[in-house]
């Protein structure tokens, strides 16, 4: 191994980790269970939304015409013939001049009729109803269609599902609907100081960090999380843990150690058993940064920082997730700020910069690096692009949540 | 039952909602799995973190005093006494004046250095270290708690919990966490015309959209939901419904049939077995809104538009939620941006309007009410202040994301 790594750019690496996408896989899951999915199909309505023109309000249904000039002064007197019952058609009841029907929200509008009036401008006089208002030809209706057309494209593939795409899409008859499979993404621990959350460390021990945040992360992001546990830095235990954790894994994330040895031997392992395709990314922090594949399945040796290592998924682990999820655009949440402080930046490396926002006002929080509590104190990062020497004081800056 | 109703502020609405709200229930879990819970307990850190002084770059543990004024034409001479092992503390390795000792990141500090040069700046010749930079007392160091005291409240009761909070919470000593139970929201669909996605609708039939929507918000804002399906308008089929439900649920949602005659039956019903407290809140949409009480347990009746019943959900159901699952503030993403246009509003009533956001505009979607599409084609709504008459063109908003 070489003491100085050869770093390339951050988009030479999203690109070569792209390359190695394992493809996406499908599975079919119920319609209420699909919000926060990744739809791996287009959908089109199945049927007209809707399919009966109706009424969207509780009152009568009219012929617009008789209504002309009707207010509180001087009400047109309509025939009530009949009320729309819910859930049915009744094809006998058919308006005439000066009839109307009861109809409630959501009623098929019966035959003749081309307007509802709401009952909270009406009164009734035995079968007389005194319609206060006059209604336009069409108000108060939705017509058959209105709303989506038999095989129109409702959602394309690609879309990350809400809850109401979840409703659009049972109106449009899926019970079930087929997403992107969540890609299965073993997490490996690595380095000599790392204890489990149960032990107390002893002399010059930490405790692991970073897989719980990291298979917290990829759960929210859509992916199934394997937590594979903590290994020394032991070249055969190494492999060991790799060659178990690999058949049930789409991707291996190995969850650096922090020191040089630990990532040599991680790139040495990946090396011995696979490809390393990149060690070392024009990235800050996240330099360390190893891409390679062991069996055609991507593997990441992360930094050992849990803040470099947050950098990295989000940087360069995620466009891979895209890709294999098949999402028309990352699931990044953002918001724009305004620049508090100068950042200064380093020229040739994308810097990303740990961000307080209040009132959307955003403080950089420098410092020590390999701080916890700067993960906890800052709602966000910030992005400096390779060939910026910084941002200044005031600049308009998009912040990306976390 | 009136045929008109009388309604109450939404404020009022939500104290009568968060009155009946159930208490909140806790459970443990892994902390893998706590992201996206509700902290159930303050957590403090059980032990200092980090639990020693140590190295936060690979290179060499140095006294400072001995590089002062060393640069690339003056490098400062240093013996190297020994290497620091990751995960152990060498209490032999002492280094005195012009000595230093490789330390890699995250190495235990060896007595008597104060600070660490990164090995970029250095040159080996044989155990003599050259080290051409400068460094300050401190530098490049983290002592022992600076990330967190022992005892010190990390995090408190409240919050919902981040990725990263799961790694600082497992570098607090929790491998599991107390978080308030998810709490089980019945859906029960109700009306004539409804029937499921898999049925092509009849005549005057609608699929039922609401369930599934209802229940993916509130598996994403953190809730067990339940659809027991769809109940026709028929009293006793009603009741039976509700009743099997009821034991197993802590709050039931009656997703209704949109016509009034609907509505009164839910309040019929509700009425029968149980309490009506609210019946018409002065919220658009979503004026028929019913909550009651049944078996000491909330019963809320929904209005049948998707969109109406969406915003009753945000804005009446999610403050009791937030009660049930004792969050600090509530879930809401929102973002800020700019009307593109005036939008007239009924002073009196709490007015909520579907937008379309892009580039930091938001765009009101007008049209026919009863629309699905506007739910797809919206990214989220505004609230107009009951007090309000309407919001001016270029008005600084805040859109409630969906």
């Amino acid at each position: 191994m070489s003491r100085f790594l050869s770093v390339i750019a951050v988009a030479d690496a999203v690109a070569a980790a792209e390359k190695i996408a394992p493809a996406q896989k499908t599975e079919t899951v119920p319609v209420e269970q699909s919000a926060g999915r990744v739809l791996a199909g287009d959908i089109a309505a199945d049927v007209d939304i809707p399919g009966f023109d109706r009424s969207v309000v509780d009152g009568y249904a009219v012929r617009s015409a008789d209504t002309t000039g009707a207010g509180n002064s001087a009400p047109s007197l309509l025939q009530c013939i009949g009320r729309v019952a819910m859930g049915t058609h009744d094809t006998n009841l058919r308006i005439g001049t000066a009839e109307c029907t009861y109809i409630p929200t959501g009623g098929v509008l019966p035959e003749g009729a081309d307007a509802a009036v709401m009952v909270e401008y009406t009164e009734e006089a035995g079968d007389t109803i005194l319609v206060k208002k006059t209604v336009a030809h069409g108000e108060n209706i939705l017509l058959r269609d209105d709303d989506f057309k038999t095989g129109e494209v409702v959602f394309h593939a690609g879309r990350r599902l809400s809850p109401q795409d979840a409703g659009v899409l049972a109106a449009c008859g899926c019970a079930t609907v087929m997403v992107a499979k969540k890609p299965v993404i073993g997490i490996i621990s690595t380095g000599n100081e790392l204890v489990p959350a149960t032990i107390v460390p002893g002399p010059g021990q930490v405790r692991d960090a970073n897989a719980p945040m990291l298979a917290s992360w990829l759960r929210e992001y859509g992916c199934e999380p394997r937590l594979c546990g903590i290994v020394k830095d032991e070249r055969e235990a190494f492999e060991t843990m790799i060659a178990k954790a690999l058949p049930a894994c789409d991707v291996i994330l190995l969850s650096g150690g922090s020191s040089k040895d630990d990532r040599d031997m991680t790139a040495g392992v990946i090396a011995g058993k696979g490809t390393v395709l990149v060690h070392g990314v024009a990235i800050a922090p996240g330099k360390p940064t190893i891409i390679g594949q062991i069996n055609n399945k991507p593997v990441f040796g992360l930094p050992g920082h849990p803040a470099s290592a947050f950098v990295v998924l989000i940087a360069i682990v995620r466009p891979l997730l895209d890709k294999m999820l098949g999402l028309d655009h990352p699931m990044l949440p953002t918001m724009k700020a305004i620049l508090a402080e100068n950042i200064p930046s380093q020229r040739g490396r994308e810097e990303y910069v740990r961000v307080k926002v209040e009132k959307g006002v955003a403080t950089p929080l420098f410092g020590k690096s390999g701080l916890l509590n700067t993960l906890v104190k800052s709602q966000g990062i910030i992005r400096i692009p390779a060939g910026f020497e910084g941002l200044e004081k005031g600049s308009d800056v998009e912040v990306i949540l976390w």
